[in-house]
C-alpha cells in the first residue's frame, strides 16, 4: 500500500495553445479514505478539448484533464472499505464537494454550493484547492480519489467503453430521472452525438417510445440501430405535425446553435425540454411557446454520486456502454483535432494503461 | 325561468378601432344543465384591450369582451344542481371545454385539446363554436353558461373586487400549485401590477417568504403594504447579491421586454421561474443560466375550473380580492385608453348591474 506522495506520467497542456505534451505530475499521499487507481482508459470530452484551449476563460495550467476516468483500485487507505484492490472502478467530473450544503445532503453534490471553504465541488482537474493544490485529472496513470467520489463499474462491461457513461452518460440519465421520465413515455432526443447515442440506449433499456430529432437525415440508419422507434428529420414538416405533442420529455443535447420554437411544439401538455449543452449564443424563447401549453425549459450538469452509480448498474443489467474509437497515447492531439471537427462516432477514448509510461514516445504534434 | 333565446345590452368593439358602444346581442335559451347570470361586475383585462384592437390577429367583430365575470344567478335549466337563483357566481377566461381529453379529464381544461369537434376551449369570448355561434362576452347585462364551467363566489368577498380573481388571480394562482409551492419557500414576485400583486396576497396568505422584484423604488411601500417581506430594485447590485439562491419559485409577471438573466440568479438549484405575461419579443435564454443550478424556465395559463374554485374558496376564507377601480359603463372607452397607458392600480372593475341597461347612456367617447 502506498502511503506517500508519487510521481505518475500524464498528458498536459501548457498554455491556451492546448498542445498535449508528456509531463510527470506528483499525486497526494494517499489518506485513510482514498483509493489510488491504475488508470486503464480515459475518456476525451469535448469539455476538455474547451479547457485546454482556455476557451471557458479560466483555465489553468499546466492542466492534465480528463474526467472519464475508468481503471482498477491499486491500493486502499486504511479506512477506505467501498473497494478491494483490483476491482473495476471509474471516476467521474468531480472527485470532492463540500458534503454539507443542502445538495450535497440530498445527493446532488454536481451542484454543491459549498460550507465556507468550498464553494463548490471539486472538479477533477482544472481545479484550485484551497491549499492552492492544482487538482489534475485522467489522462494519467494513476489517480487518488476519496473513495465517496469513486463509482463501481459492473464487471460485465467493456471498460474502455464504460469511461464515457461518467460523464456523457450521466448527462442524460441524471435529467431523465430528475424529471421524471417514466416506461410509458414518448422520449424526444435532440442530436445524436457522444450524448444523445446514450440517451438512446437509456430511453429504449427503460422501455420508451424513443424520437430522435436530427437535422441530418443520414442519422436514420444508426437511429434505427441504437433502438430508436421515430426518426424525425427537422426539416420534415409532415413528420412534425405527425409528431406534434407526442412527447413526454425532449433531451437537446445539441451545443451548435439552433431554434427551441423547433422542438417545444413537440411536447405535451406541461412537459420539459432539457437543454444538457452549451451554444455559445442565447436562445430565443418566445414565451407564448411555453405559456400556452405549461411548457418548461430547463436545464441540466452531470449527476450526483448515488445518480452515477445507479446508472452504472443499469448499464451494467442491459450492457450498455458508449460507442468509442480508443486511441494511444501518442495520437491524443491527433483526437483533439478530429474532436474539434466532431470526427468521431463518438468518443474518443485514451488507452492509458497500454499506452502511457516513463518509456512511452512523446505525442505526435507535441 | 327562461328557457329561450334572449336579447341583452353589451359593450362591443366593431372593428380594430377597439372603440366600444352599446350594442344589443342574444344569447342562446337556458340548456338544461345551464345556468343564467345576471352580470353585475365585469373586470378589464387587459387581453380584452388587445383583443378589441385585433393586436392578436384573430379578431372577430362584433366583439363583446370580458372573462372577469361575476354576478348572481337568475334563472337554472331543469337538470342543473349546482346554483340556487340567487347564487354569487363568477365565469372566467372559458365557458365550455372537450371534456374528453387527457388535459380535461385531470382537470386542466384551459389546455384543452379537443375532442375531434372542438379543437381547444371554448372561450368566454372571441371564439367560433362549431355551428358558427359568436361567443360573447361578460361586458353585458347577461350570460348563459352551462354550471360545470360557473363558479361559486364565497359570500364574504366584495363581488366587484372578485371579478379579477377569475383571470388575474388564477393565473398566478395556478403555477404556484402546479410547480409546487410550499409555505416554507421564499417566493419571488417580478412585477407588482394585476398579476404581481394578486401573487403577493396568494404567497403571503399561504405563509410563504415573499419578495418583489421590481425596476420601481416607488413601489416598495405598497409592496411592503401587501404583506411582502423583502423589495428589491433590479438595478440594485448588492440586494440582488444578498438575495442571489435564495428562491424556490419566481413568478414573472413582466409584459414590457427584461432580461430573464436578472431573474435567474435569485433561484435556488432546481427551482422555477415561471412566465405569466408573453412579451412582444422574444427572451434570450442562455443555457448556462438554466444548466448550472437545473433551473427551469417555465410557463403557464390560467387554470382549471377545480383550481379557479379552490383558489376562490381559499381567497373567502383569507379575505384576498384585487385592488380595483370600479367604473361605470360609460367610462369604458376611457378606462381602455388609460389600461394602455397601465393608467390604474390594478384592475378596472366595470359597474355593468349599476350602468348598464336599455336606458343608460351611450359611452363616452363611443
Amino acid at each position: 500500500m502506498a502511503s506517500a506522495q508519487h510521481k505518475t506520467f500524464a498528458l498536459a497542456a501548457h498554455d491556451e495553445g492546448g498542445v498535449l505534451s508528456k509531463f510527470e505530475i506528483e499525486r497526494r499521499a494517499l489518506g485513510p479514505k482514498d483509493v489510488k487507481i491504475a488508470i486503464k482508459f480515459c475518456g476525451m470530452c469535448h469539455s476538455d478539448l474547451h479547457q485546454i484551449k482556455g476557451e471557458w476563460g479560466n483555465s489553468k495550467y499546466p492542466m492534465v484533464p480528463g474526467h472519464e476516468i475508468v481503471g482498477l483500485v491499486e491500493a486502499v487507505g486504511t479506512e477506505a472499505q467501498k473497494f478491494k484492490v483490483g476491482a473495476k472502478v471509474g471516476v467521474g467530473v468531480f472527485v470532492d464537494s463540500c458534503r454539507a450544503c443542502a445538495n450535497c445532503r440530498q445527493g446532488d453534490e454536481q451542484y454543491c454550493t459549498g460550507n465556507g471553504i468550498l464553494n463548490s465541488a471539486v472538479f477533477t482537474y482544472n481545479h484550485t484547492l484551497p491549499d492552492g493544490t492544482l487538482v489534475q485529472g485522467g489522462y494519467a496513470q494513476t489517480v487518488v480519489v476519496d473513495e465517496a467520489y469513486v463509482l463501481r463499474i459492473p464487471d460485465n462491461l467493456d471498460l474502455a467503453a464504460a469511461a464515457p457513461l461518467l460523464c456523457a452518460g450521466i448527462t442524460v440519465w441524471s435529467p431523465f430521472l430528475h424529471f421524471g421520465v417514466r416506461s410509458h413515455h414518448t422520449i424526444g432526443v435532440v442530436g445524436l452525438g457522444g450524448l444523445g447515442h446514450m440517451a438512446v440506449k437509456f430511453a429504449v433499456a427503460m422501455g420508451c417510445d424513443v424520437a430522435v430529432i436530427s437535422h441530418s437525415p443520414g442519422k436514420e440508419a444508426l437511429a434505427k440501430k441504437l433502438g430508436a422507434h421515430h426518426f424525425i428529420v427537422i426539416s420534415d414538416e409532415a413528420a412534425k405535425s405527425a409528431h406534434a405533442r407526442t412527447m413526454d420529455y425532449i433531451v437537446d443535447t445539441v451545443s451548435a446553435p439552433h431554434k427551441l420554437q423547433d422542438y417545444l411544439p413537440f411536447l405535451k401538455t406541461g412537459a420539459t425540454l432539457c437543454l444538457v449543452g452549451i451554444p455559445t449564443k442565447p436562445y430565443e424563447l418566445h414565451a407564448g411557446d411555453v405559456l400556452m401549453q405549461r411548457l418548461k425549459v430547463a436545464g441540466s450538469v452531470i449527476g450526483g454520486i448515488r445518480e452515477t452509480q445507479e446508472m452504472l448498474d443499469f448499464c451494467g443489467r442491459h450492457g450498455i456502454t458508449s460507442m468509442i474509437e480508443t486511441v494511444p497515447a501518442a495520437y491524443a492531439n491527433k483526437a483533439m483535432a478530429r474532436l474539434e471537427q466532431n470526427d468521431v462516432k463518438f468518443r474518443f477514448v485514451l488507452d492509458i494503461g497500454g499506452t502511457l509510461s516513463a518509456s512511452s514516445p512523446e505525442l505526435e504534434g507535441a
